[in-house]
């Protein structure tokens, strides 16, 4: 039985399917709602409405963008030679964080996960392979260092390399300011095996 | 510098201010919307300016209500001559779960609170005197057992005693279930106190 109003309970059902919220967190956010003005509540319900109209794929890259072309496919200043293939639109942040990489990205939305049922056609890899049009010389694996992340980049470059185009794959070793102690033996094994001269 | 595009940061900004969500919940969350449906959106977006269109304070007892009078004001069931005086609608629904109770409610919305500057005038001190028309035999303080919760208990008996009321208090002891040896010095004090014949 319920005690609360229905709307209320609506409200708090909606919140309860956000990620990572549970029934005590839907709550104390419903009546956070309760506490804000009717325009800043409208603000809100606003904006949600609002990015999931504006926001689409790229055309070129499947990145998030709320135009046609997201802001690094549109950059004269990125070179467009080189691919990194990423999994999520939050993996191209994480890489445009460290400022290393000036190409541009190709986001699959998602990883090849059999046990998933999620397979080479849920992905955007029919797109990834229409981009090989002669113009791109390296294509950059930046998946996850997973296990299906892994397969995922071997599924892909397998693809790609008869077409003539090189594939990479970001390095893997003990990530800076980490300490060598608690890395793992496959993680150690790895940065030992690509040590490189300085 | 900012790399996603603007509908969505805004998007985030506004999960962010959610209690209890952090950066990155908040990207989690913005995430989410977009794997939606648009009109599952729409549906969410429509839940919270709905709940805050319709919610109001129930006239009588000041609990949340989507009509004029709440359930339990309305319901002929609920003995009148019983108040209990509660801080929050959350203490409401607690009380009504033990199913103990059977009068009816006033909620505070807030205890006296001279640090954060809440005084009586900031609760429904007031909507609560103007009950005491000489049909309620008894006033029960629920407030909480904190120090404001005792000083709001105290200072509202103080008003309507006089009045010609009975005022009770909740008891005090150790919570079913608990084990003692984990229950604090002033809640042992408290159940040794109030210890009854059985």
């Amino acid at each position: 039985m319920s005690f609360y109003p229905a709307s209320f309970e609506r409200l708090t059902d909606c919140l309860r399917r956000l990620p990572g919220v549970g029934a005590k967190s839907a709550q104390r956010m419903a009546f956070w709602f309760l506490s804000l003005s009717d325009a800043e509540a409208e603000d809100f319900a606003a904006a949600i409405v609002e990015a999931k109209h504006s926001l689409r794929r790229c055309s070129v890259c499947q990145n998030l963008t709320d135009g046609e072309t997201c802001a690094i496919c549109a950059s004269l200043k990125r070179d467009k030679s080189k691919i990194c293939v990423v999994s999520d639109p939050r993996d191209v942040i994480a890489l445009e964080r460290s400022r290393e990489y000036d190409g541009v990205y190709h986001v699959l939305h998602g990883v090849i996960s059999p046990l998933r049922h999620i397979g080479p056609d849920d992905l955007t890899v029919k797109e990834l392979l229409a981009r090989m049009d002669g113009s791109v010389e390296e294509v950059v694996m930046a998946t996850n260092p997973d296990a299906e992340g892994e397969a995922t980049a071997m599924y892909l470059s397998r693809l790609i390399k008869p077409l003539g185009v090189r594939v990479t794959r970001i390095a893997y070793g003990v990530p800076v300011g980490a300490n060598l102690e608690f890395a793992d033996d496959a993680t150690l094994f790895r940065a030992m095996e690509g040590r490189r001269e300085i």
